[in-house]
């Protein structure tokens, strides 16, 4: 390791994010990414005169955006703070409701940042293993102290929490913060949104990157108690004030007024997953429930990393994960349009027709 | 405050950006702003198109971004790494290149932010006063093992180092990182760029905000040998590594590539910057000698804080700094059109009549 670096840098293990190719032509369904253009609305708020303005910064608050967000789910202007994507909010989280006093708890099975966000802040970190089905039982959570980080959906199962299980967590200890990623909650039911009217102690992080086709906008946000947003913000203010531009917080703006367009892009997302994961139960998969915009499949005719290789060989690109060792045999497959999906499916069938 | 909060968190100081008013219209003169707007390049490169590929996750190393900056300065690609701003980048290399046994060291007079950040990532910060007259002496940064931050041209003075004292500094210690802040050097001499190909313990850090006109874009990078890039992508992917957006990725590369246009821009700063301080100096201001986009300027006849007070009231926004106490007296503004700088002298000098 080079003579420069801390020794608590040098200790990072940093996040593999999914292959971003720049050149080739993919079908792409590694990274989650909608398939659907942004809201023709995102086009026109992002105006030749507004591009002239970028000599302008932007506003550190961002007020219009946050308070769009705060119009769209009926809660209170300081009860958002937006970020550059969720995860940075979500690593603003870490920072601000852990510490030496107080680790985080996640499951073991569930997005793999949160892992190195533990260990990026110097936290201690206490994994929970999901059940042999990868539900999530919040009671193994109880008795410690630490902060929560759920995702729910989960990440890489797409399978959701069971109604109550997360308020049971909440009220189990309210000085406790539990910090639910829903990223993926557009796409099924059982958001923990109203509970917020309930409980301060509850952060629900979210995303324009999926539902919203903002990926490459870098949008997220969380929506929390005024005491909860307050804490994050006193982290932003000491890491990077600045941190959503302008054109960013203009297109989530417009994004989250076209709700029209919104249910009419994440309706098309639902409609080809029941499509994807039926074909793929015909082909023999086991496919797991999936509330989220991708599923979580495998098939005992080829194994999870030979399926992600043989995929790419034939320009489709899906995510592998090798590790936990109880994930190794499935691969994670993001729905696209009906198109992208029919090739995925018919290529699958030739290749297990050894084609 | 929050019994949510950890103690650390609980503990930081945070930043105070300037001024942003969303509403009204000001002559903003307070956060050194560019007065053009984006090169015409940047405008095209933002195109429909472009815009309607936001639901696709930006390049996470930022390829083509680095590539234009590496070719403007004749440095390899891996010597480059982009970030949401220069500040960042800044905050990426307090992480990587601080840690419980080595500190930071910088000015007692310089960007603000050193101090929140030294804070922020628990370092100690050893801080070392500008001479009397402001300027650097490298020299008071020896012995220690602390990592150096310097701005240069300096914040708020906007006065450039010496020639050869930074490079002073790099040979003395070459198992020691110094960090040289060049948001401002366009508008002055004596980059350290050139100085890349000797050190390698040389990080120079460099915005799009100022003489790109693109503060509102959020762009930021840093020059480095690789061990240090390297350095700083350990955290950059434990921490958020889809940091810059897809449409600011454009806009960076454009505004890289337009040469004639950032050239024109930087020389209407410069010669406004000669007119302004001729000005105030007649006015009776001391104004110090500056290599930035602002000039960081006192009056015997009123004090720093009162001028500030009484520009707002009449719709110019110029920054004031209450601490440190020797430079409260001054104010510093930034270099906008001659339209701006010329209302702003006239009504300095209506102030001045007691008008």
């Amino acid at each position: 390791m080079s003579r420069f670096l801390s020794a608590e840098t040098a200790a990072l293990e940093p996040y593999t994010p999914g292959e971003q190719p720049q050149n080739l032509r993919y079908n792409k369904l590694n990274t989650n990414e909608s398939p659907f253009p942004p809201s023709p609305r995102v086009l026109e708020a992002l105006s030749r005169e507004e591009i002239g303005r970028l000599n302008l910064y932007s506003d550190p608050a961002c007020t219009a955006l946050c308070a769009a967000i705060a119009r769209h789910y009926g809660v209170e202007d300081r009860q958002v703070i937006a970020g550059n994507g969720s995860d940075e909010i979500l690593s603003f989280a870490f920072r601000a409701f852990c510490g030496a006093d107080r680790g985080a708890a996640f499951a073991d099975i569930t997005y793999g940042f949160y892992r190195v966000w533990a260990r990026y802040y110097g936290l201690r970190a206490r994994i929970v293993p999901l059940r042999e089905d990868f539900s999530l039982r919040t009671e193994d959570y109880m008795g410690g102290n630490e902060t929560v980080f759920l995702a729910n959906p989960n990440a890489p199962t797409g399978m959701a929490a069971a109604p109550g299980e997360i308020r049971r967590l909440l009220e189990a200890d309210r000085d406790r913060v539990v910090v639910v990623d829903e990223a993926y909650m557009d796409f099924g039911t059982g958001s923990c949104v109203p509970l917020l009217a309930e409980f301060d102690n509850l952060l629900v992080v979210r995303t324009f990157s999926k539902s919203r086709s903002l990926a490459g906008g870098r949008v997220g946000y969380a929506l929390g108690g005024p005491e909860l947003i307050a804490g994050l913000n006193r982290v932003k203010y000491s890491f990077n004030p600045y941190n959503v531009n302008r054109l960013s917080i203009l297109a989530g703006t417009a994004a989250m007024e076209d709700e029209a367009y919104f249910r009419r892009c994440v309706d098309a997302v639902c409609a080809n997953r029941s499509w994807t994961a039926a074909r793929l139960k015909e082909l023999g998969f086991t496919v797991l429930p999936s509330s989220a915009n991708f599923v979580f499949v495998k098939s005992d005719a080829i194994p999870g990393g030979e399926l992600y290789r043989r995929l790419k060989e034939r320009g489709i690109l899906v995510r592998h994960f090798d590790t936990p060792e109880r994930i190794a045999d499935f691969c994670r497959i993001t729905i696209g349009s009906m198109e992208q999906m029919k090739e995925l499916a018919d290529t699958i069938e030739l290749l297990l027709n050894g084609q």
